[in-house]
């Protein structure tokens, strides 16, 4: 029984909702009516549900649903259309996104709308815009703080913490750099799972497919961008958390190397300092010129100035794709399966299509050998090696606090995600860091010599073994954590879909953990692919990436 | 009693040096005659020694005594001068500064002739250049890797390791760009102190006052360089390891961004990975203009393809030294003396006379307001957060397997050299590490908000409390240590002497650690300034120093 001191997690967490929910305008609600009338098979996007919602109007749904952030930041800066009005649009959309996927966490509409009405008038008083993102709506996770805005990262335990009172480094970037911020985004409880659910905000919906996960752990962003309720979104990765939601929702993600976007006054709930995998700050989107253009704005914008942890260079917007090959003709390695991992039939396909239009385009692919899954060099191993650093220092328990059972998909979490034994075996800290430290750069240097062995400007690799798979059964993210463990970067493109007749096989794990293949239940699921880069050379994969994006496609 | 099996430490060592001294062709070496004629008073650089040894040609000394780096880059090119006749002088120049001072640990003479012929038989054949060091000859502190040769930092207990069997990254990135290989520099045993001794290849002498030290940890490169033994040497430095050499031998030294440099493949002896503060290389020379040739262009080079911890981004050679005032006028904060660390009567009078010259000049100079001892905001916090973290992991003895004895900087180390507590009291290691990093944190976004607050473009500090001073009292380098804390890249600038008329006044050092000043001993001591830019700013820091150099001068 609850004491008026000690009151219930769930009653917490239910007063935080419907104090949010309160904030929502009336007339931006979902019906009852609406409601029932969404399609029992849960296809959103298919059902054009935004649009029939009702809620925003031609206008609005014009802003929110044709233009590229460039294309927007360019008719802000013109004053064809206010910030109000491209903020009111957005904040519509991902009202009406976040009553249909649970895709939000905070949202300050009246706040943006005001901050909206000041750059307009600075843009009329002062004849300039008042920095390279003016007026532009951008997304945050939840992690990142706001001065005024609780920051729970779905811990109601959090919820004791009251309103942040600084701003992440980041923040204060974007709102220097002319951005209008409107809403945090949904994560899963300890940001460790493919599951953005938590006790405070739920569960995050796909809206491809409500009964597939939208990926986490930025998955909230995910569903959002796939909804387009933001144009440019930010999330975090540690092992994929921007490019799985990216995956799953049929969005644009980017890894970059780490510190790049500054990282600086996020709260995560983990131990600070650990040495092992940083954690990374970037951007989701619609094209990959919106998320270089995210990228570039950010980076030319001193980020030392913010945050002490950042790796302060400047971005370099006019290195080549290629200095190797003439013209815009790429090296591509294709990256092997691991047997342990293998790609479901959809994800195999788009791969083995993108790689057939890149070659008839002229570009040189590189089969990569195959490595034993056994191999020190094995995306397996690479896998083990992040899954020790992730699990060998001490795990802060914010659940415990509030009384909040674990999430299905945390509780799964327990179980061992590995057969085989862990790849380090020190038990004294000191000789267990080292020996970590030591493995992880003999992986790094393995990835580094095939780079250059090879000639390689960017390796072609799944970004998961599958699409997006029912709630609670993703599992263990090996082809995104592996770039995680080098730090180097990567973007995830959406490349078709999962198609139950040309995809009819099924496939049952056989580790039990990682999820199964069933062709009827992920049908239509977004396809992707993932494209990497050595260590800061965000740019050069960038501009390979785009290549890649256009080749595939004609 | 020593066995034939486990030779006496002192045995190894004679033998290893005896068979280098066999190495130096006959020609090269000191007479009897000539020693005996050397200085009373320790000053080689005064007395002219090299010239007078006799052993280099008018040729010789003059191209190692009269061109920039920039300028013999120039004439190798240009096919004026031959790259064995470059690397000739420099060997045999540094042949007979390492019999004046010990400042050589290993020496391949030969195999540096047949690289230099190589060269230039490849500039004849090919019509150009083999990179843009095309035949110059760069010195190496003893820690980095050359296939072939031994790397022991100084512990006999290495020499059974044998010649190393593979390149750190950087020799192979500095073969790759053009440059000539042919000594590698003396180090202090556990690289930990500012006097360069060890058991194998003894003590560096300071050729300005052998009676002084020549700092460390890159000490010999630090003598090499002051007696034009070489152009351009790479130090490493994560204290002051390549600052205080600087500083002590009245050369040029800059400590970049770690790892913006490649680092990887050294020999240390340290437990590899443990979290705390990251050494990083960098060069040591005769101007900032040589330091900047040596900062453009292998930052140029891809450092990613040859060092997997390196941060590859491309040396940014237009940044402006300042966007924010006219011209080339700085804004420029003064680092406030720290009560606990008072600056020697020369060391002071360096700093006002800078002072007063640029602000003659135009500049803006802003006295950053002082801090007490106690605060975490002091050089003493930051010195003491610094020794924490280098003694917080365990030490590896490499000395007992050898039974070589500490030397006599090393022995003292053992005594406290604080008073007061250590910042962290933690006993659980990860909790530590975490605290650790933290505090540091704290410190770094201390040094951030300070220099946007003020709008600085440098900071102006000391490099040390003091000049060089006698062997074995140099004792803990606070005023470097703070830059590498927070990872700022620093460079020292050479500027005056200190004297005993000037600089009259005797300074008993309180705390029977760090060193007195004694006007007589140490007059004629270089003096020095240094210059310090935020993390990854180096680009600015050159530019701002080379701005300060010239206007100091004037």
């Amino acid at each position: 029984m609850a004491s008026s001191a000690t009151q219930d997690w769930k009653t917490l967490a239910t007063k935080h909702r419907a104090s949010l929910d309160a904030q929502i305008p009336e007339e931006w609600r979902l019906t009852a009516e609406f409601k029932a009338s969404l399609p029992a098979d849960g296809r959103l996007l298919q059902a054009d549900s935004i649009r029939k919602s009702g809620i925003l109007t031609e206008a609005e749904l014009d802003i929110t649903g044709k233009y590229s952030a460039a294309q927007l930041l360019q008719r802000l800066a013109w004053g064809d259309v206010s910030s109000v009005d491209v903020t009111r649009a957005f904040c519509k959309r991902a009202a009406v996104a976040g009553q249909l996927t649970n895709c939000l966490t905070e949202h300050f509409f009246s706040r943006a709308l005001k901050r909206a009405q000041y750059l307009d008038e600075y843009l009329k008083r002062e004849g300039k815009v008042a920095g390279p993102l003016h007026g532009l709506p951008i997304s945050l996770k939840d992690s990142f703080c706001l001065e005024g805005i609780p920051t729970t990262v779905g811990y109601v335990s959090f919820l004791k913490n009251g309103p942040a009172r600084e701003n992440s480094a980041l923040v204060n970037l974007l709102l220097d750099l002319g951005a209008v911020l409107y809403v945090k985004t949904n994560i899963p409880q300890t940001m460790m799972t493919a599951d953005s659910e938590n006790a405070i905000y739920g569960r995050t919906l796909n809206p491809h497919n409500t009964a597939l996960t939208a990926g986490g752990s930025t998955g909230g962003e995910g569903a959002l961008q796939a909804l387009r309720g933001s144009i440019l979104g930010v999330g975090t990765d540690i092992a994929g958390s921007i490019r799985i939601p990216a995956l799953c929702c049929g969005v644009y993600g980017f890894k970059p190397t780490s510190n790049r976007v500054p990282f600086g006054g996020q709260i995560s709930g983990y131990m600070a300092g650990i040495p092992g995998i940083e954690g990374c700050a970037g951007p989701l989107g619609q094209s990959i010129d919106d998320i270089e253009l995210f990228m570039a704005t950010v980076l030319s914008g001193e980020t030392w100035r913010y945050d002490s942890t950042s790796l302060s260079a400047p971005w370099a917007s006019n290195i080549p794709a290629n200095k190797s090959v003439e013209g815009r003709l790429l090296t591509i390695g294709i990256l092997p399966e691991d047997p342990q991992y293998p790609l479901h039939p959809p994800v195999r396909r788009a791969l083995t299509s993108a790689i057939e239009s890149l070659e008839k385009k002229g570009h040189r692919l590189v089969q990569l050998p195959p490595t034993l899954a056994d191999s020190n060099t094995s995306t397996a191993y690479a896998s083990r090696l992040a899954w020790q650093y992730f699990t060998y220092s001490p795990f802060i328990d914010h659940m415990a606090p509030s009384g909040e059972p674990p999430i299905a998909s945390v509780a799964k979490g327990a179980s061992p995600l590995f057969t085989g034994e862990l790849p380090i075996s020190e038990e004294d800290v000191f000789k267990k860091i080292s020996a970590l430290h030591l493995a992880k750069k003999d992986y790094s240097d393995f990835w580094r010599r095939t780079w250059t062995e090879y000639g390689l400007d960017v390796v072609l690799a799944p970004g998961a073994q599958n699409t997006a798979v029912p709630h609670d059964t993703y599992a263990w993210p090996p082809y995104t954590a592996m770039w995680n463990l080098v730090d180097y970067p990567a973007i995830i493109i959406p490349y078709g879909k999962a198609s139950a007749e040309l995809d009819s096989e099924t496939v049952v794990s056989k580790d039990k953990v990682q999820p199964s293949y069933n062709p009827e239940v992920v049908n239509g699921a977004p396809c992707a692919l993932q494209v990497v880069a050595p260590r800061f050379q965000d740019e050069k994969c960038l501009s390979a990436a785009r290549i890649i994006d256009q080749d595939i496609r004609l």
